[in-house]
């Protein structure tokens, strides 16, 4: 694939601009240095720098993967020489406010340029990600001293920080995790216990690690409420600030995964030799509060990482379909008649556009995430931004959950577009689906977040994200003036006359006994759910399309417009009409799943 | 996992004698020397054999795959010695008569056979069963002299047998090959060309390889009719029949695949230095006719290999899942409470119940198919022996498809159910997972068998197919006397109702402009139509269970026939419905799919 494509140069000006209106946040104070040409500047670094430096060893790095001698852990060092790259051009601190030492940019630019760095490389782009993470929990809620300590560093990519939250025997529960802080005279912790699925937790790309580690202040409450939160580094730092003696945390070994391979996946032990020091983040028994409170950003990443190697995979995939001559298509049937592209075949033609529909709706929806976090961001009217943020929490699992399950199932048509060469190694269409398979997994597996859409997100407040919600997408309906569009609005008008009904009935069957049968059924509550918020992003999609289609003489604009269009009719005659399925199931409060026993299977 | 649980215990007897009635054919003289224990003894033989000598180098071999020297292939040695241990049981030569040096045995009897192999190991057992359908054709098609060159020896295993179809630029299409085969003046041929994707075509575990090779004979027609059959072996035989000088054909290069990874895959060159000799098989232009006809058996062995990996994926996933704990189930729900077995959450028994689902559903879909090729042996009446071979074809592309998208499908619930751990390669779940994806590729891609669902073997003969599918399930239902079951049946009838109208819509569309929606929506009338045979499949099973349930006091008994029962529920209600969709989409003509312009991607 030409690596100047690795983004369709016209799909993220029609996001950020058209769909999303993203100058307009230029008039607010905060942005108010910014336009469209620092946005396009700042996206084309991205590209070139995820071009020339991330996508040339995605491959490579899959087949050398870290190693651990027992002491240091070694990689590819175009992964350094990457992330290198990408500290100096100061995307770590992108989205912080300048007297932070950061450039001030909107949350749905920084998106686009992950958009760049995912597509090109996850495996790499991990790095600083996870780093970018830790810094937005220690900025919101560490003290002044941890802050000035850790921050600055981090920032510059000097030092790199991880999310140590999962234990081996606890997994998702992390209600039961045993690790320990406590405390010493000096203020400080000491930290003991076992950590697992560490992304990033050891390599030498940088002067020291920060670990967010999860730990429980002995005396505390049981559960959840007695989890505390901590910043314990690699090495401690000397009065100067500077990485000095090792601290005890140690690496404990790496896992061995099916994909992602490029990033360390780590199992750490710390306090081994009950000499690991940890700094309290905020204050005790707050941690897991605090780790929620990131949470959103967190799993707008995932989902946006899983669009973008859905979108990789697409690329690709129409690539092979444009080049790869086989078979012939009506009427040109004759043996000696030449054989056509394969993209000319209906079947293929049918995975390549449930491919752009996935994975370009993935994009869409979590730059619309993005966009929402601005809005709240630059909204100085508090019931709005009440509002706006109560949006945000509902459609956070959403965010996570549908991008990260039709992103793989763009990857595995991906494959199957490609044949036998798809099941080759010689080919990268496997890797993307090696690698996409780690996002319905982790950040809260899509089981999780069906049921905290289920449990929770649905009625907090009242309810007040769905109706925000509810306006937003009649708001969309009612403005839409052209005709093609118009009647994919009716088809979607019909199912969301269904989900209020359907929704009133989940919240009764809560207060009673069949409420035991949505936590079996909660997936069938998310595919409803997320349906009809992709199709509502869809059909913004196509609105917008095919207003810009009316106005334009240029053929490759046209081009895309018509294949937005496309995609979004692909969308709601395709994917639609399948929720009928899982309404009539939580309607009748079906009990199969729920009612199945252990020792039947 | 428990090496002795490949196959729980109850599954192949229900399937051979409750569900299917295999003793039966044992009052047909063909099978008067066998009886239920001669049966059990052959599978006991197969589960012995595969548990001990197949499955623990499984997982082995995927890490350690064939090297090609420039020379020679080495593989791992366990290969060799479960290979041997294969060949010498006589399963090679199963299914041929007694007269032959066979067993004699039915194809069903054969097929339980092949589900412990499969299950065991995929890779190795590739070897074995590539040489039985190279045998078939052999056995079929050869004229005695070529016959009595190779199949005696490949009975024995002393030499293996490959397919030898796809050529590098051709793909599936194989009207487009370029291998020629010119006569020579002893009556045989010179091949020269190249093959790719042969898996087994070449390796040290036999004396000789002989491969089924499609060719051109210099001036024959253009296209499929011009192709003819050849058996190519590795070595020349000399006078007395042993394999003696290097035949002209060589490993190009091995083909490093996603999984698979024990069964060599091969880039061969006939000829290069003109001399490579080829025995004709049948009669000239012949060789694609004879190849289909041995689809069948082939398309079966892909699909039910598809359903024996998802099933080995669920059940490693079902022990998983009553093994770890992690989190709390209602009303045990408070943080000092212990931790329960996943296998009580909700979510998790969606996902178990859906694997089931599928990889039952598979294993019994395919084991219906071997039967009905035993019944069609075994029937002395000419024209009930047409009806049920028109049958035969029209579910064959169901019978390779159908396991070949859900056994995958199983295989990713199975690493959900896993969590992180199923992402690590510590666990096998991601390698069950990459074998399977073979299978909706190889032997007709899955696009492929959807397209000759479609354009073909529905209106073949008249519809005769579909007449006989639709009398068997309308006996099946009609006999319905449990109260369950008989509630799924009222649901299933629904939708029967509806193909008729559908399959008549559909078959007058054929012959109109509208036509070429078709090949783009090839695959959702598939769907409908698995879908519905897959109801019937699962509706049979939880019929027989109810009657068994009646019966037997037997505890572990009783919940298998439970858990049959639930299975077909689940697939009654959550899967069954999904295809309202594609009935909506076929019956509109939907051309979404098909006015996709390559150029708007």
């Amino acid at each position: 694939m030409d690596a100047q494509s690795l983004i369709n140069e016209f799909e993220l000006p029609f996001q950020l601009y058209d769909v999303l209106n993203t100058e307009q946040l230029c008039q607010h104070p905060k942005f108010a240095e910014h336009s469209r040409d620092t946005f396009d500047a700042t996206i084309d670094t991205a590209k070139k720098i995820a071009t020339d430096l991330f996508l040339p060893h995605n491959t490579v790095a899959d087949k050398n993967e870290p190693q651990f001698d027992g002491k240091k852990v070694t990689m590819l060092n175009d992964v350094k020489v990457a992330f290198d790259a990408y500290r100096h051009s100061g995307f770590i601190a992108g989205r912080y406010d300048f007297d932070q030492g950061g450039m001030q940019l909107p949350e749905t630019v920084m998106t686009a340029v992950a958009g760049y760095f995912m597509a090109a490389n996850p495996s790499t782009t991990a790095y600083p990600f996870l780093t970018t993470a830790a810094i937005n929990v220690l900025m919101h809620f560490a003290n002044d001293e941890v802050k000035q300590a850790f921050v600055p560093r981090m920032l510059s990519g000097d030092f790199t920080g991880t999310m140590a939250l999962t234990e081996p025997h606890a997994g998702s529960s992390l209600a039961d995790i045993r690790t320990t802080a406590t405390p010493h005279d000096d203020g400080t912790y000491r930290i003991r216990g076992s950590k697992i699925y560490i992304s990033g937790g050891d390599h030498e790309l940088a002067e020291n690690i920060v670990h967010l580690v999860l730990a429980k202040v002995p005396g505390g409450p049981a559960g959840v409420k007695g989890i505390s939160l901590f910043a314990v580094p690699k090495y401690r730092l000397d009065a100067n600030g500077k990485p000095a003696e090792r601290n005890d945390v140690h690496l404990a070994g790496l896992i061995h995964k099916l994909g992602y391979r490029g990033t360390t996946s780590t199992a750490l032990s710390f306090g081994d030799a009950n000499d690991c020091v940890g700094y309290l983040i905020g204050e005790v028994h707050f941690g897991l509060r605090y780790m929620f409170k990131m949470m959103n950003e967190a799993r707008i990443a995932v989902g946006f990482g899983a669009a973008m190697i859905g979108y990789r995979g697409y690329q690709y995939s129409l690539a092979y379909a444009k080049d790869r001559l086989q078979g012939r298509v009506a009427p040109h049937l004759k043996p000696d008649d030449p054989a056509a592209a394969i993209i000319e075949h209906g079947d293929v033609k049918r995975m390549l556009l449930a491919q752009k529909a996935y994975s370009e709706g993935g994009m869409a929806l979590c730059l619309y995430g993005s966009n929402l976090i601005d809005r709240i961001n630059t909204c100085d009217d508090d019931t709005q931004k009440q509002a706006l943020s109560e949006l945000l929490d509902l459609l956070t699992p959403v965010l996570k959950a549908w991008p990260s399950e039709y992103g793989p199932k763009a990857n595995d048509l991906g494959i199957q577009v490609l044949g036998g060469a798809g099941y080759t190694r010689e080919y990268q269409a496997e890797q993307f689906w090696r690698d996409n398979r780690l996002n319905p997994i982790h950040e809260g597996t899509n089981g999780i977040q069906a049921l905290d859409l289920t449990f929770r997100k649905l009625w907090q407040n009242q309810g007040l994200g769905l109706q925000v919600l509810q306006q937003e997408i009649a708001r969309d309906l009612i403005a839409i003036s052209t005709s093609q569009t118009a009647k994919l609005a009716n088809k979607l008008q019909i199912y969301i006359e269904q989900l209020q009904p359907l929704l009133q009935h989940v919240g009764q069957t809560l207060s009673t006994p069949k409420a035991v049968t949505l936590s079996a059924n909660a997936q069938a509550l998310m595919t409803v759910f997320a349906t009809i918020v992709m199709s509502w992003i869809w059909i913004r999609q196509a609105s917008k399309a095919e207003q810009l289609l009316a106005l334009t003489e240029d053929g490759a604009k046209q081009n895309f417009y018509r294949g937005k269009i496309q995609a979004a009719k692909y969308f709601i005659d395709w994917e639609l009409p399948l929720i009928q399925r899982d309404i009539e199931l939580l309607t009748t409060d079906n009990a199969v799943c729920h009612s199945m026993q252990p020792e039947w299977f």
